[in-house]
């Protein structure tokens, strides 16, 4: 069935989205703010499950392409993802029945959910990462056979690109030299594909999923519960089925730069509460990588997210903060993004890490 | 009536568009083997007059786009720009009826030819520039009301952008984003435009001209007269009416880089036969403002060629060197270059330089 969602499903799916995007995917909080706009115009937002899409169903995925950083200073209105995709369709000579996210993180996991509400289409529950990653050809969508291009990518002034390469990693180059000159983020359409596809290529539920897992920290905040704890406690349930704290402590150093498009840097977090030493965290929009002492305790694509130790707030790449008081969580992928065509394309090769992947459930604890 | 070339048409071709091109356009020798190689197939060029277009002809234009510098050590095989033209013609909806340079330097002045050639279509005696400018929207067409886009650049690869915006310097900006992370050459089909248009904005009878300097050149050398007095002599009979020697030394200091996709750079010329001190030429892909003592002696939109002085040929930026021996010579461009439209888009406050445009013929002789 499908489902409409309300305001307190927008707070929560920005917390969860914030969760799953480790780090990176946009502020969340302009996404959220985004779609509420649109419930406040009396606009309505539809969640449909990908099992109850046609297979012949013609879904184009929306994103925001660029630097979180530069994001925040530079607001969309919203407009920018729907002139992309009516580009594409235009190009393809046909209309998209639904959209869908091309990641489950911050603003990613919003600016469909504004396309949708919009146009009045369908937003499907389900995403091509199962979290947030820095770069195009790094989908599900990808790993399992579709095509990147045509992907057409907009800025604020209605000036836009159709890009065409048989190469995704192509794609993701040239769509982000374009976004770089438009002012470093930009929206844009592409992966359009039928429902089948959807079907078989998409981790299914994560918008979902991230309002459950929005839920579950503000609940458990409310009746001062451990909000981590209670977190932890619902993973098993979930494609996600196994997480861990695996450091806590402060940040007490931390470079952060916009480069080549992407938000680069690293933090190191001085242990606490029984973690010894000092755990270094690599950044490529998103948290890659965790060591303490050049040991691993989780990689890539398992989810490294930096949560604020006090509010049990996400904290995204943009927002870290020297002396900030952070809890570390890792948590396990679902199987189809672990898989030998998946690591080759978003595995720690692919972001010039020397370390193999090691699953988050057999990695000794810090 | 249209006329087909002849071997000996596209040796002068390429001589007079290295003398046109003011320096830029890409080596000229590279395009006319290219062009060569489709009479050696059988196949042939057809140049058509702009006056015998009919008004609803459908005329796109092709080009390299990108650092010459860069097309020496990457030969283009003539498919990149015929890629260009069909995806444009299929994005458009409509087939060409004719293609046409979109500037008279180098390269630039036979890729048209050999697409030409290639498609059977005829290539329309004119140009958008006259000369060769270093950006797109330095075009007499976007001067007088056609618009680039959607403009398609493509690779070797069969790569492409399609890039759609109302603003020709931003459509310009787009591209050379595409075309720099495309290894910084690249191939072009825009500025898609009516027969009637061609009338009105194109400078005419460009190519023809091209080949009548090149032969004018080569015949004076085979008959021991002096080429470049007989260029000059050749001068009032065209649009570009006027032209003489500016200075005369040898090459003694000389910068150049490739960089944003452009090739810049300056050289110092030391004076000889009467020319005393040394004469300043400023470049960008093209031959921008020639000084002496810091008082200018020709300046952009005026063509500044730089030629060698023992062969009389033309010499390319990226074939110029340290100890050559040159004879500058600048001419007047036609009217349509020089009006306050046209200067404001590739006058010299468009290159950065602070001298207003003067013309060459109001200018003092060095």
């Amino acid at each position: 069935m499908p489902r409409t969602l309300d305001r307190t499903d927008l707070i929560d799916l920005a917390l969860g989205a914030a969760f799953l995007g480790t780090g990176g995917g946009g502020d969340p909080y302009v996404g959220r703010l985004m779609v509420q706009q649109c419930l406040d115009e009396g606009l309505s937002v539809t969640l449909v499950d990908p099992d109850e899409l046609d297979d012949d169903a013609f879904v184009i995925p929306t994103a925001m392409m660029g630097a979180p950083t530069v994001l925040v200073e530079k607001i969309p209105s919203g407009e920018e993802a729907i002139h992309s995709l009516h580009t594409l369709e235009r190009h393809l000579g046909r209309k998209a029945t639904a959209t869908m996210p091309i990641e489950i993180g911050g603003i990613n996991s919003t600016i469909p959910l504004v396309v949708g509400a919009r146009l009045g289409l369908p937003v499907v529950d389900a995403d091509g990462m199962g979290r947030a990653f820095p770069q195009l050809e790094m989908e599900t969508f990808g790993v399992y056979g579709i095509p990147a291009a045509p992907l057409v990518v907009s800025n604020e002034y209605g000036e836009s690109a159709i890009i065409r390469s048989d190469d995704n990693r192509t794609v993701e180059w040239l769509a982000r030299g374009v976004t770089i000159r438009m002012g470093g983020c930009a929206y844009i359409a592409e992966y359009a594909m039928s429902g089948a596809d959807v079907k078989r290529t998409a981790i299914p539920r994560t918008l979902s999923l991230a309002i459950r897992i929005g839920r579950c920290l503000r609940e458990a905040k409310a009746e001062h519960r451990n909000p981590i704890a209670a977190l932890l406690a619902l993973l098993p349930e979930t494609l996600y089925s196994y997480g861990r704290v695996i450091f806590t402590g402060k940040i007490v150093d931390l470079v952060r730069e916009t480069r080549n498009g992407f938000s680069l840097g690293r933090m190191r977090i001085a242990g606490n509460d029984g973690h010894d030493g000092a755990m270094d965290i690599e950044i490529q929009n998103e948290n890659l990588i965790a060591r303490v002492d050049g040991r691993v305790r989780a990689i890539v694509p398992d989810l490294i997210c930096v949560m604020d130790t006090e509010t049990a707030e996400p904290i995204p790449t943009e927002q870290l903060r020297y002396g900030q008081r952070v809890t570390v969580v890792a948590v396990s992928v679902p199987a189809m993004m672990r898989t030998p065509e998946a690591l080759a394309v978003f595995g720690p090769k692919a972001f010039g890490l020397d370390e193999p992947f090691t699953p988050i459930e057999t990695l000794e604890p810090a």
